[in-house]
């Protein structure tokens, strides 16, 4: 099904290495409501500082994104080149300028080539008779190896969501970008709680958490060309768009740790046992985060130790003596010690897979969580030696 | 010159692969007063938990030492062996059980090969007839490639310290170990306070702050062999000796920032201009702890992008208008954007050194702390990852 009243479009304006897609919109037919997050990072890109003006309104029309450069550090120029590419959009689809919100991505520091974004705003807008939202989710990447898009289809409508991901090490700067139209009618207000709600149970349980950044950013857009009545919280249907927004997300999350860089591994972290869900998630995220623990991953390597010293250093309640550790049914620690027998060969079987879970047993409360991360490999290090080069 | 009333033995216990030393003793010929520092971690080793008790009285006469096996994670069993290892030191020594420590290093998780230590013990006590603090500094080792030693003479008295360091990627229970003796006499809760003021201005200024892992601990003994009076806080010897007690640290930090794991390059971080020291070094450690920033130094890519990124979620002060960022006296950054001119390729020239400096201004205030760190390159991946095989 098909996500009414929306165009898309993608080209190359040379921002990137030549023979990539760096430059796309997303343009809403009618003005929707609009939600968003950004980044808390205290040095936020001037496109972010555009764009976080720009959605106080609620309403917006238009989303302008490149890739190649995160117009970040980058001054009063920044906001300037910022406010020039959504005048230039904005023209060229005849919707008033602060209708466009603009987004970017890449190296910080260097001025956005803005001849070249001149030079391409017409071909964009042009593109938007033939463009797909598979142009845009590609024309956001950076070192993603593969287009992150996600459709769900709902009771007279559709939501659909591209995602970029980042460095998969720690909640570190690298960049998530996410993008989602839906052609339902949302209240404004709901749609910031609704998306506010759904990014805390996506993008912000994997180990890239996104507010970490300069350009962290993730607009939904609800335009209400469906035809349905306006969703509303607390009502079946409200919150079946509510489940539908968070499945969404979720699953762009999911690839964006599939795709990390360099990643081999994909590993959903459960602590359970916690004395709240808040300890639960920041145990999690300890053992998620761990270079230590994500090299063992690399190595395929049961080290069953590192992850309990993660546990211990996260700032969670901890009886070391009650700890139990299994990776997926694999029982390798029992009460904090090494639960013998096979473990330690039954547990490496389990390393060799490709997607496997870890899970921390507390034994003190009832708290659980569960986050996604990768392994640290060779080439995360290769990808981020060289990214400027 | 020597430090009085000490012996020293390390041996080959096989603890650790064969053909490397792996059991140390340090004995003071009096019994000594003693301060130590230990990790915070939740979940601590067996060893640690028993010394913190006996350092509690305030004296102790020895401190063995094995790496090869972290005995943590290791139950009561671990207690049991972390106690016979003291036991059966101090009857060869023919000293009090209590006044004996203890310390390991090495894997978590696995039960002490007791029946190697007990086979060792003999040997290890016959060697302190010919044995010498730098054979105590190469069995302390585990990912080391060099034994870290230093020696500060004072008026009259010496102090000599040994440490082991660790990965060089987080703060991140890689652990730390250090053993510093003095014949120097000095007060036992003076000995605690100087000890911790040059923990504090040594191994946590490192990107690994030692705080994190089941096992770091930095022991201080000083016997009063020497003759000299007693140094008092407050008085010119006094501060003398603190000042060498925290240069020796210091010395001995920074030969753990120069070995760590597959690091090429070392980094003194220095942020100045903050509004407190604490927010100084909050920043300082944001940027030293930062994996993309660590990987564009192994990479040798002066992306200074990544610093002020990391400087924006470090959670100190910052305006991001006034920042200036310097490698060494290039200017990188000025009031958070380019410096330009040639500052790209003389920026690149100084990060081509083994050994450089990152200052980063906030402009803000009088805050100012240095921190120092090392890169992220392959071979910490493969040392990590292949660390237990």
């Amino acid at each position: 099904m098909e996500v009414k009243g929306y165009k898309f479009s993608a080209v190359e304006a040379a921002i990137k290495k030549p023979g990539r897609l760096d430059l796309a919109l997303i343009f809403s037919e009618v003005p929707a409501n609009v939600a968003a997050v950004f980044t808390v990072n205290k040095v936020k890109a001037a496109p972010v500082l555009l764009s976080m003006e720009r959605v106080k309104n609620g309403k917006a029309q238009a989303v302008v994104v490149n890739s190649g450069n995160a117009n970040a550090c980058t001054g009063k120029r920044g906001l300037d080149d910022a406010m020039e590419t959504t005048r230039l959009v904005a023209e060229g689809l005849g919707v008033p300028d602060d209708s466009v919100l603009v987004s970017s991505t890449g190296v910080i520091g260097q001025p956005m080539p803005m001849e070249r974004v001149r030079g391409a705003v017409d071909k964009l807008v042009e593109g938007l008779a033939s463009g797909t939202l598979d142009g845009v989710a590609q024309a956001i990447m950076t070192t993603d190896t593969f287009p992150k898009l996600q459709v769900r289809n709902g009771d007279g409508y559709a939501i659909a969501g591209v995602a970029k991901g980042a460095g998969m090490i720690m909640p570190n700067m690298a960049t998530m970008l996410s993008f989602v139209v839906t052609d339902a009618a949302v209240d404004g207000v709901c749609l910031q709680q609704l998306l506010k709600e759904a990014v805390d149970s996506s993008f912000n349980i994997i180990s890239v958490d996104g507010d970490m950044s300069t350009n962290d950013t993730v607009v939904l857009m609800a335009n209400g060309v469906a035809g349905i009545p306006l969703l509303k919280p607390g009502t079946p249907e409200g919150e079946n768009f509510a489940a539908k927004l968070k499945d969404l997300l979720l699953a762009l999350a999911r690839q964006i740790v599939q795709d990390g860089e360099g990643a081999t591994k994909f590993v959903g972290i459960t602590v359970k046992g916690a004395v709240s869900t808040g300890e639960a998630k920041q145990a999690a995220m300890a053992v998620a985060n761990s270079s230590l623990v994500k090299t063992a991953f690399f190595g395929q390597d049961a080290n069953w130790g590192r992850i309990i010293a993660a546990v211990g250093y996260s700032g969670a309640q901890v009886d070391p003596e009650r700890v139990d550790i299994f990776f997926d049914d694999v029982r390798m620690a029992r009460d904090g010690i090494f639960a013998g027998g096979d473990a330690e060969e039954r547990g490496t079987i389990v390393l060799k897979n490709k997607e496997f879970s870890v899970t921390i047993d507390l034994k003190l409360g009832s708290g659980s969580a569960t986050v996604y991360t990768s392994d640290l490999s060779y080439d995360y290090v290769k990808i981020n030696a060289d990214y400027r080069t």
